[in-house]
């Protein structure tokens, strides 16, 4: 079946879909109102890391730009800042990686024209929609802005917060030794905050991302509100006397004569309503519009979920686009009865921790500093966000994991003896 | 983990389900108001035809007693009683078969026993819920009968009729000739019903199921109030007179001095609402109820899709079981993922073809009676009715098969030139 595929939105997930269509010989065009020249001087986009089953679709796509394996990360380090701090590594069966999306997108774009492939360069407004339903056989929503991501409504019941649970701040910095090998930090500050340290590639080399998950009322909520135009000495010193208190694991990795943003527009704030929503719209010709990505399922970034979704997402999209013998609603089914499980339980883990938590979940941290096959279990379920939730969507879920993983290790005791 | 299911019902999904999990180690207890004993003379139960996938999860069970090939048939012959009629039949990949279920059902349940399986005798009532719900780790409803299944709300998008779209008349009769080798006979007599002829293994040996699906208001209407215990001559003649006029290559295989149900009970009148209904209660205590077969979605007969459904999900939901680590709301949502594309799509098709035809539907059965292929496609897919779904959803969906069918025939001649 000849087909045109149009794809607004050049995140990860409307660029994996755009290159796998191509890939495949189905016809593809993206439209974005930012051209790829047009990210290298933008403010720091966000802080993203690619796990290994979305690193795999990389492969798949040919756009594996960096694979050098200094740029990978091989494990998640723990840290609880307790009275009596608590901290244990859980590692990856194979490694993640982030790369500076303001180098990564416009790459994909350019991969994508090279290869034949149209990008036009405007944005979608209320009278633009019928056009563009009536030109293509699909149209793929992967940008929230405009008039086109309003099209797909609410879904009250996945979509538990009607305010942001945390307030980001988040920033590319130079000056945070590396350790060797790499690793991202998950540092927590009870009762305050999280903190992500991401090894990233970014315009100079490496430098550390700090996705600093603030909750509010906290001790950190402050942070959110700095800024490092106005007083820079303000926005470091506040900051590292934070890190100190908060994330002392991190701020020990601090060469303080060289920390500093690794560029002035390298720095983020603001916050994230969680929300799922349908994601068919049909109409009146019996042509639809389908999300994809953050239209579909926003999540809070402190699970890293995120853009993994959307490029799993965009993979199940491309490979029904190229099998169907129709784009219609029945089409737009099949697709999110293979894709809603992982998307929504990204949410529902993601939603979960932004909560306060649970005894069971202490207990489960409690284990998993004490058994590394636990957090490695954990850690690796970054990639499989619906085996995570099969292991913690309730305590007694969460109890009956930790009696397997203990039965396990005893008879792998017994078995030793 | 240790648990322990009780299957209310003992219809072919509980018994599929509760054989299953007895092959796999899990407690199991069917609880049901009718002993083996009581079938031998109890009225007509239904007239199911068993496809091949059902069939295969029979020997997976052990319980293929009825494995002799001439039980079998091997093809679907369409008759259509136009002024100019039409005629083709469409093969299946591997037979089906069809007992009747006053063996089938009791024999399943001495296997089930004979095996070590626990069946209690009883009505559930309202009062018998909360005990049962707290006795068991999971309660699975299979019968719609009595308090439990009302537990299970509707789904109106999924329940499109408020009344039975046929007056159904099923019988079960000897006195019609077998074909060699056999086949189910569907045929339609257009505006009036359809009549779906299955060889079927009764307690005299090979009988024909006449299931006769009669359009309200039209000829074959009076069929569904006649009444053999008070005028067994008039019950014949009318229905050998109405088969003559709308069914006549079924007519033509009848000898009418043997002409007579099997036994005086083997006749059903009656109608079916086809309904969709929400398939999860969970109750105070965290512990679920999960409904299985008619509870779900009960279908009208025509295409032959409850029992093979409620097979199905049987599987579905005792290998999820089989391997899960709680029986709660997460686990019910994962059964029903796996399983409601097939159920659903049963539903679906079954209710589109109670309407009147649409063009594209006139247009694939003159289709079919000139591409065999594409007749036996059709036939085959009684055992996936998603993949019938994918094919007539809408009038472009059958006509982009008959596309694809129409290309693939010229293809094979090109190439066989």
């Amino acid at each position: 079946m000849k087909r045109s595929i149009g794809i607004v939105g050049a995140g990860v997930g409307g660029l994996h879909l755009a290159l796998y269509l191509q890939q495949h010989g189905v016809d593809a065009t993206i439209i974005t109102d930012r051209a790829p020249d047009e990210y290298r001087d933008s403010r720091l986009l966000n802080t993203v890391a690619h796990h290994h089953v979305t690193i795999a679709r990389e492969t798949a796509l040919g756009i594996d730009h960096w694979s050098d394996p200094k740029l990978f990360y091989a494990y998640h380090d723990h840290y609880f800042n307790f009275p009596e701090p608590l901290r244990f590594r859980g590692d990856f069966t194979r490694p993640s990686r982030a790369v500076d999306y303001r180098i990564y997108l416009p790459t994909l774009m350019e991969d994508f024209m090279r290869r034949g492939g149209k990008i036009e360069y405007r944005r979608i407004e209320q009278d633009d929609i019928a056009p563009l339903v009536n030109r293509f056989d699909l149209l793929v929503v992967s940008t929230g802005k405009g008039a086109l991501g309003e099209l797909f409504t609410y879904r009250p019941e996945h979509s538990p917060y009607a305010q942001p649970q945390r307030r980001l701040f988040v920033g590319l910095y130079k000056g945070i030794r590396q350790p060797e090998p790499m690793n991202v930090t998950l540092s927590v500050s009870p009762g305050h905050g999280e903190m992500i340290v991401i090894p990233t590639l970014t315009f100079d080399g490496m430098a550390n991302a700090l996705l600093m998950e603030n909750v509010p009322g906290g001790d950190l909520e402050e942070l959110a509100t700095l800024n490092y135009e106005k007083d820079r000495q303000h926005f470091l010193r506040t900051l590292l006397s934070k890190l100190e208190k908060h994330h002392p694991t991190t701020y020990d990795r601090i060469d303080r004569s060289q920390f500093d943003l690794a560029q002035p527009q390298d720095y983020l704030q603001g916050g994230i309503v969680p929300t799922v929503r349908n994601t068919t719209v049909v109409f009146d010709s019996g042509k639809c519009a389908i999300a994809l990505g953050d239209v579909h399922s926003v999540v809070d970034p402190m699970m890293g979920q995120g853009a993994n979704m959307a490029s799993y997402a965009a993979f199940v999209l491309g490979e029904e686009i190229v099998k169907a013998h129709a784009l219609d609603v029945r089409f737009c089914e099949t697709v999110d009865l293979r894709r809603q499980d992982r998307v929504l339980a990204a949410a529902r883990w993601t939603n979960r921790m932004l909560a306060p938590p649970s005894q069971a979940m202490g207990a489960l941290i409690v284990a998993m500093a004490q058994n590394k096959a636990l957090a490695d279990e954990f850690t690796e379920n970054f990639n499989y966000p619906e085996n995570q939730w099969d292991r913690i969507a309730t305590p007694e879920r969460i109890h009956a994991w930790l009696n397997r993983v203990s039965s396990a290790k005893a008879a792998s005791h017994i078995a030793a003896a």
